[in-house]
């Protein structure tokens, strides 16, 4: 099978209620540890009780399901050591998130599977729910994905990376969980054999919404650098210190604002820009701001622009400081390189979308994702599903499960496809 | 006397030790509720042992002490119903004070009190110490003077003000600290007769001791418009939002923060503005702001410029936020207008400046001083002190009772030529 005419046609309306159903299921009380948003993280109560329902699924239809040594949920249909294709994504949530973020990617992922087993394509698949990517546990993005990739240090899962809850480090809750995280390097099993990755996610952004569209095919993930600035003025009286007397933090900070956003709107090439965070010290209404510190977060598919914004921002920040007898500091919190697709994925997708007469377009993550660090082991794509005006990490995030079938459907007949041009 | 050369000469180091010692007694740990900073405030045991301690130093030098219906103290020394002329302060504190804001004009008008019945001079005076200058009991500035003035209702007194620490009104508090707050309106006569008033305060900026002046003689305090503007935009995913997608809370609040700045020095005419309180919303690195609060302190002598300043900035911020898609919300949270001190006490107290030979210069009270309020009832001057670096509501306030001493100098002086010239 290669040419778009040998379409596998799915049951829309059935796979939509499928997904449906899954995702309701899981925004049930044993499933969330708030009773007002989705609150899941990793060796809670509830993040177990989610593990062992998608287990349960896998299993049903055939699946071997294993968790890797600290809780990466693995099942596949072939035995270990043969070439498959993966699809997955996280299941937990931020502390006060919605039921559709990560826990699509999975839901997608297992009606993938059901698909081909209905449709008995034998097709070689493997599911991954990534453990933490979104950090809620232990404050770290992409944890579960980074450890499979090898992208962290004995030392961080023994000292530098602890429970937002206790402080104490991630081994020592992995260890009592049942995990292992001593062996922690055999985790990087859960990305072998990969000959394709395809990874749900809803967008997290209103383009697809604005456009009209049903699906978004990414063809990179932004890279992105996280820093904070620090300014110190000087806290002088509000009513008793001239206009010419100030050392005004805030007024600085007023200046990087505005400067961050005319420099990511000059770089073009999809940089974005944007101070999210903003505390002023003393914080008082009658007194001149001594202290100011803000985040930085400068994204883009082009790591050169990515980078070259944030250098500019923080010379004009100096001399901005300087110029009113203020200093500046500048610490990079992280960076991380932009994550182009596999070619070959992303046009597997295209095509697909395009046979199954699906309103879609070629698009940029602007968001992280688990597929960032599978990228450093297989060839790898993401399809992204509108979500109602952009809303994410919220309690009213929303989807409709029936562009989520459409996701289904697209990556299932691009599998084929790959399989197809193997 | 009325003529320069007729100068009191005083003991300037005894006055300045007597001004340090009583500073200091003030600092001791029944005199202040926190271990690392003066913390002091209406109702509380420590000011409770505050005002013991200054009724008991004027009952020594022959005052007649009282508090009035809801705690200003009153000392005085000769019976009611004469004229007399006043001076004097407040000696709460904010709650991470230090030890001369406020407490100085009490104590200068004590030291003045001391001199004037050691040198025999029969000057009827009256010293008072207002409740609740700072607002940190009950989150209302100038509070025991505005009730002597007449500034309040009985609503706010039995319902609107209540205390920070338990949220009961301002009445409660008072009537258990074994004041008739329901008699608020007697506290008036805390005001009668008086036929001047000078209050003497640090400078809490920096203009006298980067000029090298030991004095300051306020012509106008300042009025001021203290107000909220919170900017309604939306709060996107900061990877997954174009530029052009967003409307960003934040951006509108830098150009508002800069504005000011520009308006408030074209303003002129010692005119100030400040946004000294900024909180974004949801104040995430990764989300774009969606909403930003930020408060205004505008003020200068000129109450038409400050309400200049004022509109134009609102006017300015509506426009920049319909520019971005954004809401801008006003609130004036409180305004007040500008003060002009008397002529002839202002002329008294330079001319004894000049003929004690301490260098000085008329000036502006950027902050309010229950000063504000005396002069709605009788002639009112200021003098201010320096203080080191324009430090004040802070630990490490610091004032030189050298400066202090001829403070009470000049004001002793000054006194002295106003009765001549009755």
């Amino acid at each position: 099978m290669s040419a778009a005419s040998e379409l596998l046609r799915i049951d829309r309306a059935r796979s939509a209620e499928r997904i449906r159903r899954e995702v309701e299921t899981l925004t049930g009380p044993a499933f969330t540890r708030s009773q007002t948003s989705i609150c899941r993280y990793a060796y809670t109560p509830e993040y177990r009780r989610t593990l062992d329902h998608f287990t349960a699924a896998f299993e049903q239809i055939g699946y071997t399901v294993a968790e890797d040594a600290v809780g990466n949920l693995v099942a596949q249909n072939v035995p270990a050591g043969e070439r498959v294709f993966g699809l997955g994504s996280h299941c937990d949530s931020n502390r006060n998130g919605g039921p559709w973020d990560g826990t699509l990617g999975v839901v997608v992922a297992l009606e993938v599977c059901r698909l081909a087993a209905e449709h008995a394509l034998e097709l070689p698949l493997r599911a991954i729910s990534f453990l933490e990517e979104e950090g809620s546990g232990f404050g770290q993005m992409l944890l579960g994905s980074r450890i499979a990739a090898g992208r962290v240090t004995d030392a961080d899962l023994t000292e530098h990376v602890r429970a937002l809850d206790d402080g104490r480090p991630f081994a020592a809750h992995a260890a009592e969980a049942g995990y292992a995280p001593d062996r922690w390097r055999e985790a990087s099993r859960t990305l072998d054999d990969l000959d394709g990755w395809i990874e749900t996610h809803i967008e997290q952004a209103r383009t697809l919404q604005d456009e009209g569209l049903a699906l978004g095919i990414v063809e990179t993930i932004a890279g992105y650098v996280h820093a904070d600035v620090e300014i110190r003025g000087r806290a002088d009286h509000a009513g008793g210190t001239p206009m010419d007397a100030r050392v005004d933090a805030l007024a600085v900070a007023g200046e990087v604002v505005l400067e961050l956003e005319r420099r990511a709107r000059e770089a073009g090439n999809a940089t974005v820009g944007t101070v999210g965070e903003l505390a002023v010290e003393p914080g008082l209404i009658n007194a001149i701001p001594g202290g100011v510190r803000l985040s930085l977060d400068v994204r883009g598919p082009d790591g050169d622009a990515v980078r070259g914004v944030v250098d500019g921002l923080v010379a004009f920040a100096e001399a901005a400081g300087a110029r009113r007898g203020a200093t500046v500091a500048y610490a990079e919190r992280q960076q991380l390189a932009p994550t182009p697709m596999d070619g070959a994925i992303v046009d597997a997708l295209a095509g697909a979308a395009a046979a199954a007469g699906v309103a879609h377009k070629r698009m940029i993550s602007g968001a992280a994702h688990d597929t960032m660090c599978v990228a450093d082991r297989a060839p790898t794509a993401m399809l992204f599903v509108p979500c109602r005006d952009g809303i994410s990490h919220a309690p009213d995030e929303s989807a409709d499960p029936a562009d989520a079938a459409l996701a289904a459907e697209v990556a299932l007949n691009a599998l084929l496809r790959l399989r197809a041009a193997r």
